[in-house]
This record gives structure tokens, C-alpha cells and sequence, in this order.
């Protein structure tokens, strides 16, 4: 339980080819949470683009930061160049070590697990890199949001929303996490049941694996590597 | 029905003080739509600040774009200061004549309003400023998604990824929508029932309709104004 009158230092990593949504959706809960500080670190101070393109800005690069509390991760493809980036993982791992709350999204799990951080937890990342987590140590858990002691960990992409909602009640209590989906009129209404490999239609579902297959090929490549590296037993 | 096999202008417009997921949650849907390009036009090609800070930077100003085809106008309290904004308005009247879709956002339904675009038409926006509808000469649903003709309006900030899925399904069929919602894992799971006025506790209600009070004066005055330019005989 953390005092809601102690402030906090809250940060994302942004990176070249993040998936801007696992960003901007926690953003838009994380800037409201009351008596915090919140912002954006990159590799440098400059701009970067999503994987589709969008350029989004840092509020300054990794040495900028301060020691924060809440550690926020974000995932999508570009998370793949920085699997054995040590500055960047150097820094995650420490800003981890100091933090109350760290929050991955999407395939900033496996960033987290790249720093080794993910060691006997239970986690989840998105659908398609899920089988790798036990690459890194982790029990894989199927659940949209996953809280394992001070880590937070959202499935894919959208999921970050629930997941930095549930992080806000942590923080702050419920009341004020229910201001903020109050203010963000998070009443979701999908127009189809197609969110998870479960619901979609199987042919729907299989496109897709096929259109990332190559991505999928090259992150288990990356995982069993550091698996190695880790001293992970790999199963299978 | 439009083709599918007819490539898509889609365009966003960008502003200071933009809710970011305003723009960020379609985005995630729209840069993802089949055989269509996707841009976003600001006032000027910089940077622009979401009205928390993030700093998000356009493709090219208003003038690069061409005739889209679909225009996105999201929202946020940056709005207001666009409201008698002519080259923006212009804008947004010039692209809205040839699109053949015209998707709104939050208040970015009020902007279409001062464009003149809303008289005769369902539409619906934040509940914050749903009450202010009618001085633009619509008519308000208290639906998350509203279609009217080649309109469609989504309700307050995320409701704009509801929104562009039923756009998307609408331009390129059902499962080009169900791909796009798989690869963002929306199977959404809010942990509170807390995304409308009606669901919300009273007192988080009373205490953001506080919080957001003067603003919402300035957008009637703001309304009520123009509302005597438009032409709209104003109720009560």
C-alpha cells in the first residue's frame, strides 16, 4: 500500500517502433493519476515512430529520468532490436529495482524478461508471443492482466487500458481510478468478439498468425538465444 | 458500398490540446485499414501538445493533404480554441464536401458542429458536452456509436476505438474489422462500471462534472454564439 500523499515518479520507455497504442492508452490513465509526475524517456530526446508510422516524442532520454516509482513498458515489433540493447536494458533493470509498480504491456514483457526480470513470475504478453514468456523464466498466465507482486503485466495491445486502470486503483484507490474511466467514457462497446485467438474466427485467426509469422520466427530465435544467456531451462 | 479494391485517403485532423487517444485509438485501427493511406494534417507541420502533454507530430499541415476520403476529427479541450478557427473550419468543410466518410470523435463533434455539418443530423459526443448538440442543429443520441448517413460520431475519448473498428467494417467488410480488433487484442475487460454518467458512482459524477464545469461554460457560450451565426433556433 503506498501513501496516496507521497508523489510519484511515474515514466514510459518509448522507442523506434513501439506499438504507439501500448503507450497512449496507459497514457491517457497514467497523466491523471493524482499527485504523480508522469513522463516519457527515449533512447535520445528525439522523436520516434510507431510501427505504423505515428511520431510521438519523448520528454527526454533515459539518463533524464529520475529514479521512478512506476515503472512503465511498452511493447510492439521494435521491442525486438532492443532484446540485447544493454542501455536500454541496463536501465530498465535498474529503474525496476527502485520502482514500487512495473507495468509491461503487450511485448514490453519481453523486455522485462530480456533484463532478466521476469524469473519465476507469472505473466502475460500478446497472444502471439505468448509462448515465449517460460524463454524467460515466467509461468504464462492467460489472463487479460496479470498482477504478480509489484509487477503489472497487460496482455496485447488495448489491454494496457484495463491494465493501467487496475494500477491507478492500486495507487491511488478506486474512487479515483473511476474518475478517470469516468473522464475517458471507457464503456467499450466491440463491434465483433474478435479480440482474443479464442473468440476470433478461426480463419480470421489464422491470417493473422501467418502475417507475423516471420516476426513470431524471430523473436523465438532472440528468446532461446537469451534463454542461454539467462540460465533458463527451456522446456521442449 | 464503397469498392474495396478503390484505395482510401484517410486523414486525421491534429491540434494543440487534442485528447491524444482521441486521435491514438482510431489511429491504431486506421493505419491498419487495407488498400488506403493514412496521414495526419496539422495546423502547421510541428508538433502539437494532447492536452496532457503528449507531444505528437503531424505528417504534413493542412494544406499537404489531398481529397480525403475519410476524415477524422477528434477532440479534446484544445477544441474550443478552433471553434471560430476559419482556415481550420474551411478545413474541415472542404474535406468533409468530398469525403465519403466524416468520423468524429469526443468533441470533435462540436467542430464539425461550428463547420456547420451537424444541422439535421443524430450525432453524439462526450456526456459532458452532449447537451450542447442541439445548438449546432442536431439532434443528440445517447448511443457510443452514432451512423447518420456518411457520419459517425463516437460518444467520449475511447470511444473512438469502437467507432473506427465499425468504420473499418463498414469500408473493407466485417473481417478486415475482426483482423484489425485480433492484432489489438480489443476483448476489453474495464475494471470498474464506471464509463458513463449513468454507471459511475453519483459522487465521482458530481465531482468530473466539477472539475470539468468551467469548461463546459465556455463551450455553451461558445455554442450558444455560434449557434445565432448557424442559423439553429436554440430550445429553451
Amino acid at each position: 500500500m503506498i501513501p496516496h500523499d507521497v508523489h510519484l515518479q511515474i515514466g514510459s520507455l518509448l522507442f523506434d517502433g513501439v506499438d504507439q497504442i501500448d503507450l497512449t492508452g496507459p497514457f491517457e490513465v497514467l497523466s491523471r493519476i493524482p499527485n504523480s509526475t508522469y513522463r516519457i524517456y527515449g533512447k535520445t530526446s528525439g522523436a520516434v515512430r510507431d510501427v505504423r508510422g505515428l511520431r510521438l516524442m519523448p520528454d527526454g532520454a533515459l539518463a533524464d529520468a529520475p529514479p521512478l516509482d512506476v515503472l512503465h513498458v511498452p511493447g510492439g515489433f521494435g521491442q525486438e532490436a532492443l532484446m540485447e540493447d544493454t542501455e536500454v536494458l541496463g536501465w530498465i533493470r535498474q529503474q525496476a529495482a527502485g520502482a514500487c509498480r512495473i507495468f509491461s504491456v503487450c511485448t514490453g514483457a519481453l523486455l522485462c524478461g530480456a533484463a532478466g526480470l521476469l524469473k519465476g513470475r507469472r505473466a502475460t504478453t500478446h497472444w502471439a508471443s505468448f509462448h515465449l514468456l517460460p524463454f524467460f523464466g515466467a509461468t504464462p498466465v492467460n489472463e487479460r492482466v496479470v498482477v504478480d507482486g509489484s509487477y503489472v503485466f497487460a496482455a496485447g495491445v488495448t489491454a494496457g487500458i484495463d491494465g493501467a486502470l487496475r494500477l491507478a486503483a492500486e495507487l491511488r484507490g478506486d474512487d479515483a481510478a473511476r474518475s478517470i474511466q469516468l473522464y475517458m467514457a471507457y464503456a467499450p462497446e466491440p463491434p465483433f468478439d474478435s479480440g482474443t485467438p479464442e473468440t476470433a474466427p478461426p480463419a480470421v485467426v489464422a491470417q493473422a498468425r501467418q502475417a507475423m509469422s516471420a516476426m513470431t520466427a524471430r523473436r523465438e530465435d532472440t528468446a532461446r538465444r537469451l534463454a542461454a544467456r539467462l540460465g533458463v531451462a527451456v522446456p521442449g
